[in-house]
């Protein structure tokens, strides 16, 4: 049986990174994808390497007839999202991409997001999507809010370790390197390749990233107490792929073994042998994260290191991940393709 | 039903791209990778993008147990693929990506690549693999050659109009920008990162780069006297990808007709609308072709572009498509993934 | 002595190169940079990389007293150039970077860049800037219309063999691979760093690429009878550099003949060995171009390439090799920095 | 007065990259440069961008007469520099680029070299290089030490404050970000453009990095008793460039002041406003260093970021700098080039 998919904002990367893994999912089948400034448009005009597939016309959401649709996918601004979700039919099954509905506290959205959250009676049925950690959740749930794409590569290299207190819950540094992608299509100087290729610098520093938002939540539930990282992204120039180094204390074994057992049974979460650590370069494309450890010369030290797609584990596939969960598909469906090396 | 699959010389660019292919093909399971310096190891210590797949460790070729065997991809260099295909079970089929079987006449062999043939007689049953034109040969034979990957491009741009006589045989300028992984994983100084980004360059300049041996066999073939092309590539900082722009001369609009109905029934080879022109990123991880035509003010000249990505309809796609044909599988089985961008 | 100097337009890439190269220059001081939209600003706040300078702050050119300006850079864009100039004190010394003097005849002007001219009598007195072959001219000039940089590197390549009819001139086929920093500092969705790298396109195809109407300009004055090429710009992934490689019909030793005689006293137009061909990556940031021609197997045809920096020997090295002449400072002052490389 | 300079190991990027800064210097004068597997081969050859200098031939070390030198830059692999400064006349001004003499206690080179030291006695009257904290000793020495490029870029975001005590000594964290002229023109698969580039990784992790040696005894000698960071450096897609981002305890605005005032009169090193953070591509090609203070919504918790070009201020602007001092020549002469943005 075929699910028949609405993709809002598809002129987004997250959008057409849905369109591009939907396209050999073969349980899926799209059936409106919607841009408001691009409405009208083939999608080739926008996304010519989706050329080839024979995909809807761009629309207006109020276009769209959501009677046979069977799961959206919101890949609008936050904000936005948060209004637009709000009216949609009550019994549609939504996966939500943008920021509006990870973090459970109102309060906390209004101070990491500048203004006061439009919709939170449905924030309270929203479930955090970050897969592997809330699948029974996520798969009873009608409205699933994508985790950010940083705070997903931090948590994947962290939480089984907070959750064993398995480090020191008062010193985690989480230094990250992010490709351009994660901003989005959109119209910066600093995102200009005669701007950015070539160099590398910190941006968001200071404690003040959005995401941080993300971990403070989730590091303190499974704590049972405020953990609070130092966590400074990094913007490099690539387009896809985050690194997340963080620095630990911690025996290192201790640390690798414990993340081996808790992924030992993810498909799409890779411990590296002890010692290895991971390239976003071979994870590039891909629904997988890799993971590595290393210890150091200071004794009770250690570096845990992850990888993945910023736009694919980190959204795009995450979200078709929670879908196929959703929609009682098998989990991996349409998410095993190889990264794309070199 | 499952066809087992040998890939010698698995360590190259060529073969771990089969492997990311074959990894969602659902009808094909690898059964040996061989790499004489490598064997022993893991896939995963070669090509960690790999990892994640239940993949054999790498072999010496005489290890390899061909019994079982349904098709050998031959990803060697030139000259030592010759050498390995003759001694292989006369019975199994096989794809070679190198040099050694394109060319019908062992006499351009020599002239082209410096040494004589040493397995003239396997020439003779060698079937040219661009699939698209040798369709029905490729089905029936044991052994087909696959193209090199600047030849295919050149000749997705410019068969039907040679066919045709659409252009004048006599003024065609052929000006590749291709892409550093079609040099291989080859330890050479101007492949660095640090030599080559940033900047471009012509190479084998002169009419001296190996692949206008297929230029000259294919197009005289099709013309029924010599055809020469005036071809230069240029080596550009990017992975994957080679552009061809022809410069000819013609009626663009004739051009763009003769294209098009050329290619009408074929899924991986796009004719854009007349005057739009092609994209490598457009095409980057698939096994997709798009071709574009464009006028010039000099009334009866026109440009066609082509642009695919080396590793996969240059080599490896390609490869795959013939080997489904050879096994009976649908054409496109495994080969519809849609471009990685950005 | 100092010349004191004032850049308008400082905020675009040009402006910044300029900036850059008097750093070192020891004649010149800046005494106006301006910017309207940045008017206040200090420059470092514009261009981190000048931090170090002691600039004077943005202004709005209303602002600017022209008294004791020496020479004027006016890197603003086109249209907007011939307004700003036509009202600038009579005396000052005007370089001019932008396309608006390039074309004596304002009919052409009118027809490349799609409205009339707007100040036709300067346009009189403007010397087309291209220094090696305009020197004289240029020394007396008071207004320098700087060339286009896509025309510079054709010019470099083609002009001596046009002037000797070493060539024929009905047969020339112009395919360039362009940096992306030509495009300047502007918000378009093609120049993001996302869409750029990795991939590479012609564009502005069919002969309608603006720098065309300088070719025909100046190869037909030389040829004293119309001369059109054909001209198409392909966008590197890439910061600074131009390859412009022509295809052409002539003997290839007279062709390197002709280059290395009219080019032997050019301290900046560098003849490579007969057979050497240049890569855009040994000539970054500094005003220098590498010329290198080959034969081809098909006799009588040739190859010319042309490898410069856009920003440097294309736009600003230029505009400032020029502005020597005129405040009579040796030529190369300040010019002669050594590529960067790698 | 013009200096005669030799440069052994020319054929390496740094040994390059002396001739570039050389080549505008104005008082100096390059009369050998050596390259052993080269020898014999003009410099245009070994590095087409240095065509335009009018340079001797590459030599063996053998062939060079040291009669007329006035100072030697010695950028020989790590051990090799050792045999062969130990074989130069007595008299020579010797700057080693190569970690042959950075460590003051050979135990230390044994150790992190794995091999002893051959020239202890040498080491003995070597200084290091740091330039701006080792000013006096430098103008009076025979033979300096350049560090490391990332000690370089360690030493200048963190030495004052370690001086100062104005950070917890036991708790800095050091995350490194480096571009691949770092590891020099060497043929190993990971510095391939299709390995390399669109990823990052780190590499050396667990404290095995030999820059470490450096930090230790520097830090250790300034806080007068033993210092350890936890350092780990990633490998980036890029030419040139280090990013030090320094993870520290303490407030962060006596972190700016100590820093500020540090380096109020160094005209190399630009501490940027506070909670203004440098990228790398603002410093490429020059001499210059710059460095930014952000806190953190971490009480007490501060990060320190430092830039500089490896192959310029990290390694050949560093030694030109010195040599300029040993042969006292104004210490900033031909180190005034503004970064070459974009």
């Amino acid at each position: 049986m075929t699910s028949r998919i609405a993709i809002l904002g598809a002129s987004g990367y997250t959008g057409a990174e849905l369109v591009r893994l939907i396209a050999t999912h073969g349980r899926m089948e799209i059936a409106a994808l919607t841009a408001d400034r691009k409405a009208g448009s083939p999608m080739a005009e926008v996304y010519p390497h989706l050329r080839h597939l024979d995909l809807p016309h761009l629309q207006r959401i109020e276009e769209v007839d959501f009677s046979g649709i069977d799961m959206v996918f919101c890949a609008l601004p936050h904000a936005t999202s948060q209004a637009v979700i709000a009216d949609l039919p009550r019994d549609l099954k939504i996966v939500d991409l943008s920021a509006d509905f990870r973090l459970r506290d109102p309060a906390d959205y209004e101070r990491w997001y500048g203004k006061p959250h439009a919709a939170p009676e449905l924030q309270k049925e929203a479930v955090y999507g970050l897969t592997e950690f809330y699948r029974d959740e996520i798969r009873g749930a009608r409205l699933v809010a994508g985790t950010g794409c940083n705070a997903a590569t931090g948590q994947y290299a962290l939480r089984p370790l907070i959750a064993a207190e398995a480090i020191d819950l008062d010193d985690i540094v989480l230094d990250l390197k992010c490709a351009v992608s994660g901003a989005g299509r959109s119209l910066r100087e600093n995102l200009l390749h005669a701007e950015l290729s070539e160099g590398y610098h910190p941006y968001a520093a200071g404690g003040t990233h959005r995401h941080l938002g993300e971990f403070d939540q989730e590091f303190s539930a499974l704590a049972g107490r405020p953990v609070r990282v130092q966590f400074t992204p990094h913007l490099m120039p690539a387009n896809r792929g985050i690194l997340a180094s963080a620095y630990v204390t911690g025996d290192a074994r201790v640390v690798h073994d414990t993340l081996s057992q808790a992924y030992a049974d993810e498909p799409f979460l890779q411990v590296l042998p002890f010692g290895e650590l991971p390239s976003t370069r071979h994870v590039r494309g891909s629904n997988l994260c890799h993971i590595g450890v290393s210890g150091d010369r200071l004794p009770g030290r250690a570096m845990v290191v992850a990888a993945l797609d910023n736009l694919t584990k980190g959204s795009s596939g995450q979200a078709l991940q929670n879908a196929n969960l959703m929609l009682d598909i098998p989990e991996h469906t349409g998410l095993m393709l190889a990264p794309c090396f070199p």
